[in-house]
């Protein structure tokens, strides 16, 4: 009789080339399965909730997995962790599910939190973790504008010419821009995203706090529906996904 | 007419011998010495605030360089950073200062901060960043034992046995346990501190943390004055040095 699992997922995303298994096998898709392989020998499915982009990282991607054999939860963990090594994937729990669970379609908000680090000097202690900038950014003007995203709109604007999904309406339920020092932190919150959005968001309120940018262009660029309107895109590198929720 | 400047320096320590000049040129003040020579031709020393040693870090290193030629600090500090790459230092800052200026002797108070992340899954995005320990810790009860190394003692029993220091009596002025969720930190603050210092400090306290060490022992061991009555030290990879304060 098989058994569902949820794993919670930690991945610095630097030498992936992004969570969906690719050709190469270079995806943390990819990493899994093998680490499955190697522990249970069953060769199965990793489904995940968020599709991150090559560079991006995980405090908390969630995925779920089916094993035909009786496997304890603890067991479960300690042996992926074991196969991951040296790679930079760490599974943070495991736990039983019904079968009925679905990493994806069962979530009902993803958080996504993007970090920018305005500074002259490169970064070091933090380089691939965050958006080197090196000019200041106005970060209360810069949360003001990204109000504009939040609620039911069509993003067109801001999702990647490639996203696959039938359409561009989402709502947006929150999205923070706080300030410590030269730490900028973008939290947004929403059932779910498309494919770049959260990086394009980043890169027109990037425009706002340097002054590039007013409010208005933001709300022109929404509603223009039309991905030339965005401005470049944010790097993969300061991107993490953070938590999945589920009911 | 030389002129001295005070730069701000930060570095991920992994892939260096520590901060003092080597041989094998693969310490953080051999890679400053380079990038000086590659900037403006001078073959100069490098004096540094803190001998930090292979694999910690440093926020806030301080060092002092003197240049015959005439040069502006934002030049040198862009130059330098500019010839750094892609070692992980980075210069944070540099300014003129008076020529009896010291990085190391006129440092009034060095700041360093220990961080140990306590939870069963390897560490990822925090991997070489801090001490990875699979076991809870008291926090609370760290931070009472720690009070026992404020003041001044004769710390025989927590210096290396290479130490150079003539005398190992020093003065610890502050030391703090801190906890968020799993992360652990642990400040220390004192004018200077011998070779290995925090991290026999830490090594003790995670003894306590873990409820093997009772606050007597560390009493103990502190009056012992023998470094075979020290626990295991910390790994290096967990200690940074935050900042150096000066008059």
């Amino acid at each position: 009789m098989s058994q569902r699992f949820k794993l919670l997922i930690e991945y610095d995303g630097t030498p992936f080339c992004g969570w969906q298994s690719q050709k190469t096998g270079g995806a943390v898709q990819d990493a899994l399965a093998r680490a499955v392989v190697q522990f249970c020998g069953e060769k199965i499915n990793i489904f995940g909730a968020g599709r991150t982009d090559s560079g991006v990282h995980a405090y908390g991607q969630v995925a779920h997995i089916t094993l035909t054999k009786p496997t304890d939860s603890t067991i479960i963990q300690k042996a992926l962790n074991q196969h991951l090594k040296p790679l930079p994937i760490a599974i943070l729990a495991v736990e039983k599910v019904a079968d009925d669970f679905d990493a994806r379609f069962s979530a009902v908000k993803r958080h996504y939190l993007y970090r920018i680090i305005t500074r002259q000097a490169p970064l070091v202690l933090e380089a691939n973790r965050a958006w080197h900038v090196p000019v200041g950014l106005d970060a209360r003007t810069m949360h003001d504008a990204g109000q504009v995203f939040i609620g039911k709109h069509d993003f067109t604007t801001f999702r990647s010419v490639k996203c696959q999904a039938a359409s561009a309406e989402k709502t947006i339920d929150s999205l923070t821009v706080t300030q410590a020092g030269e730490v900028i932190e973008i939290r947004v919150a929403a059932r779910s995203f498309l494919h770049h959005q959260v990086r394009s968001f980043v890169g027109a309120l990037k425009l706002i706090g340097e002054g590039k940018w007013q409010i208005e262009d933001i709300k022109a660029a929404l509603a223009a529906r039309d991905r030339t309107a965005c401005p470049p895109l944010a790097p993969a590198c300061g991107l993490y996904l953070v938590k999945v929720d589920y009911p």
